[in-house]
């Protein structure tokens, strides 16, 4: 009964079938018949024309688009509790050569017009001072709330109007998307890149970038390169990224680890202490709670001394996250 | 009736069925017990402490290993054909951050201590040139050749004298190994790390570093992190690289494909270029002669305007191979 | 009658005589004979031998010390106010090769072994977050206040048994050691490398970055050429120092501008925001009483809405300094 | 009767003026009324609207000129012997991220549109090879000798085809105008940023980047600040490029510098590795016949095992010269 993480669960059937089928050999890196179809596919998806590229991980997807949009010198604007920020090893640092990452706050992980603002204003327009060049916004948040469609408006106006670019880390944007139950391309209307999660969800090892621009593109297909991402076999990711698009698994997958989620979320009433959006609940728990979760046999992080954090991936069992929601209520 | 190149070819059965075994969830990224097994199975392998490290690429395989050995300021001392310098996008340049690859000659892209030394000997000793911190060798070379462990013992004797580190490019280690009979422990003797090549001998993304200095792999780590090559679901690489290790697969893969190399090379007769001592033929070769073979349905590269290469891959079939041969003999 | 800043105050009548003694060619580099009495002057002046590297600014004195000891993948604990983090235009992220700098806060900008120790512990240690590899210092502070040599030595053995490299930027070191009347190694002891300054203190485009351990003086030799700061005709710079030093003119200036700095503030009373321990003087200052200030002929810079802060440089009158201390105590 | 190099030289009188000029405080980095001077100045010159950044040294002027053209996945073109490949050690790499040089071969260290086409056309057009960016050249090479105007249209033509942006390294530039008798602007014709060479041609630390594109200048401003080069007493590095400028000062030292190395030029003959096209002779020599100059008391570098290289600075004395050419004739 593990709720410690959704990044190391089991590979979903569709995938393993589609990997199989990308046996056959094919032409190098991303020449292959399979990558060939991932701008089609995500062009359907979001109605409108995009450039797609497969890449390993969340960490390069999130660093190789914020490298099409900041220069060196440049910031990139990001919540304080952003896993480019706090997870992922200094990579944004190593990506885009040592630009920095300009931070704000916001409830529940989440970025507002006014704090944006508030940061930006307080920079001097001068070459003392770094200047942010990029925002980087994550749907759903660490925290599993998701940006409705208007806050997103509110906030690319803004950046539109300071002439910022926009990237959205999309770990778990299905979920968000999936929660929101809006389209996928109302769920991160007017970004410029977005980092499209498959491993939490269903994948073994694949992501996609998503450029609205393709001239970010262009420059993210040599950094790819030029990080050591660009897979021989690539055929092998692009088959994981369009078997969890098929027949909209990737939804299917986050509807489920949602829902499981919410019962989770709505037994916990009063303890929770933020808002369950997407496939993450937190709830205020004392360290004698938690270990009495934890002697029931149920897996999870603390979070900080007083919280404990349950992530439900798109495998857990309902009548695992069914056990959970009745012991936290019996709490 | 492909020999275009090794690197797309299929995933080997015993690697499906070892990734197969790996679903069962595990814990992220290192940590889980598949992991856990990579250092035990390359310390036997090599009869003493290593560690290594998976990592999806070749390319990543190269940097991340060159980064723990050469500071910014310093070099990368390499034959220029190398596929450091010529085929890897400028990794190494972004990897190193901006450390220089430094050029030597030398027969069949090999390089030797007299070749290595002339190189050193004309860099002057002060901060107006970069100076080499490390030396980077191909086993088997780009070329197909493989570094005899006498060879090999002169060129560490070499660097050991000159206080240099020693990375091997080992994408088809496995080949020379292979060519050379003897152990791989021979095959890379005095050297700091290895790029262990699995991805072209029948895994499906996933290499080792194998770095028989701890304090590097320490390093290797963070790095890796940093690179945003530390898969979430890192038991998938794991266990394709140990299914390459158990019962020697990796040394029959690569046997097959050697012979069958061979025998190909066997046709040419005086057309060969390098000798064959790995899964590469390169031969001497018109632009008629070429246009013949294609018209027989053989795939393979110009390698410039007078001659081919042909790889031998893991899987190749043993008729296309003497299809081959037969072809090339009757030209 | 200008407070604005000390850093574009002429040079002293000193210097420019050393300036024009070294006009006669010598060797290039640091390889003239003015340049290599460096290493010697330093060590006379902290009782111990140090090697010292001329440059041109404080920026590039501070990153190319911080270079030294921390890895690209590595962080740099400072204070959420320090220069390096502020006002160098991102100059560390370039120099560190994307390092990051872990803020951490502190009265008076200046920095105590427990908020060190908080920030460092709140870094899990593993390959996802970046680990500290150095702490930097300023002395005297951003708000001008001095380290004593009992808060370093609390500082630095904490640095010591956490592993960290310790620098320290002394823009205002001339100022710290004034005010503090200690020896000049007693107002930096325990640290591995100090950025002298001299510009702020009479020089015209000369620092000194003085290591405690000559190794990392090694890196930096290499470091400064590779940043182009290895000047040509260097001995113009080592001159300046070196005038700097030569019968402690670093000190007479700084003690007459602490003096002055001294008398302000003590006409401040209740409104200093901070002790006066060097030559900086920040006020509590509405912005009418702001503009009646400057109605009177005295320049400063704004410290947010309420506040203004004042700096004594080397040459201000002292006649300049009394006005400004009476228009104070007049409001 | 010094010939090593023009680097270590004094001071030019006139520019000892204008920095003694400069002394009165202003406001600091580049603001102050003397470096507001420099666009107008730098506009005269050449004849259209420019942008005018000081920089301390050549190597940074180079370094950061060519940042604002190649992105960090790039490559610059430039010859094999360019100062940026050969001596600023490894100074491109950091600036440029790890960007790479590509090299080229050419008679006296200068570049042909053939020589440029062929290593452009060998670069395959995939994200396996680093594309160039930019092309680098040095005016005057680095054997002394210059790009004529109908050269250099040639070699812009092709650049413009190709769309890469141009840099002229002009350590030597204004050695080179001279040489050519025609206008600053026909000795760079078709560029994008010069770097305009003071240190060795009378100043003390002031070199200029002259930019013809503004929006390359913009980007130029913040990585001076982040490289550490922006100087808080700017006004005195602008006081004497102005001072330079003045009068027609650069090309009168560069003349006198000429004229002597003309002088030696022409009494070497057959010996003469490069026409003398500017204030550098290289001669075939032997060890023997160095041995006897130096016996003699002229200073100079051997250039490999049976050549010599001389340099003229402004301030050689003119009987110096007429002394080194007869001994050079008597060999």
């Amino acid at each position: 009964m593990q709720f410690l993480s959704d990044n190391a669960a089991a590979v979903h059937p569709q995938v393993w079938e589609a990997l199989k089928r990308a046996d056959a050999a094919d032409t190098p890196y991303d020449t292959d018949a399979i990558s060939q179809r991932l701008d089609d596919a995500f062009s359907a998806l979001f109605g409108q024309e995009v450039t797609a590229l497969w890449v390993a991980t969340g960490t390069a997807a999130n660093c190789l688009a914020l490298a099409t949009m900041v220069q060196p010198h440049g910031g990139v604007l990001c919540h304080r509790e952003a896993h480019i920020e706090v997870d992922e090893g200094g990579a944004p640092g190593f990506y885009l050569h040592g630009a920095k990452l300009v931070l704000a706050d916001g409830d529940h992980a989440k970025l507002a017009p006014a704090t944006i603002r508030a940061v930006l204003d307080a920079i001097r327009d001068d070459v003392h001072q770094v200047q942010v060049h990029a925002l980087s916004l994550t749907q759903a948040s660490e925290y599993g709330c998701s940006y409705r469609p208007a806050e997103l408006a509110a906030l690319t106006s803004l950046t539109s109007e300071r002439g910022l670019k926009v990237h959205m880390d999309g770990a778990r944007f299905a979920n968000a998307v999936a929660f929101l139950g809006c389209s996928p391309a109302e769920a991160c209307g007017g970004i410029d890149a977005l980092s499209f999660g498959c491993v939490k969800n269903g994948a073994m090892n694949a992501e996609a970038i998503v450029f609205f621009d393709p001239t970010l593109a262009h420059v993210a297909r040599y950094r790819r390169k030029r990080a050591g991402h660009l897979q021989s076999k690539g055929r092998y990711l692009a088959a994981q990224v369009l078997a969890m698009l098929e027949g909209d698994l990737w939804l299917a997958n986050a509807r489920a680890a949602n829902a499981a989620a919410a019962e989770i979320g709505g037994a916990a009433g009063a303890r929770l202490l933020h808002p369950v959006e997407a496939n993450e609940v937190f709830l205020a728990c004392t360290a004698a709670e938690r270990h009495a979760l934890r002697a029931q046999g149920f897996g999870f992080y603390d979070w900080g001394p007083d919280a404990a954090r349950f992530v439900v991936a798109w495998d857990t069992r309902e009548e695992d996250a069914r056990a959970l929601a009745r012991a936290i209520a019996a709490l």
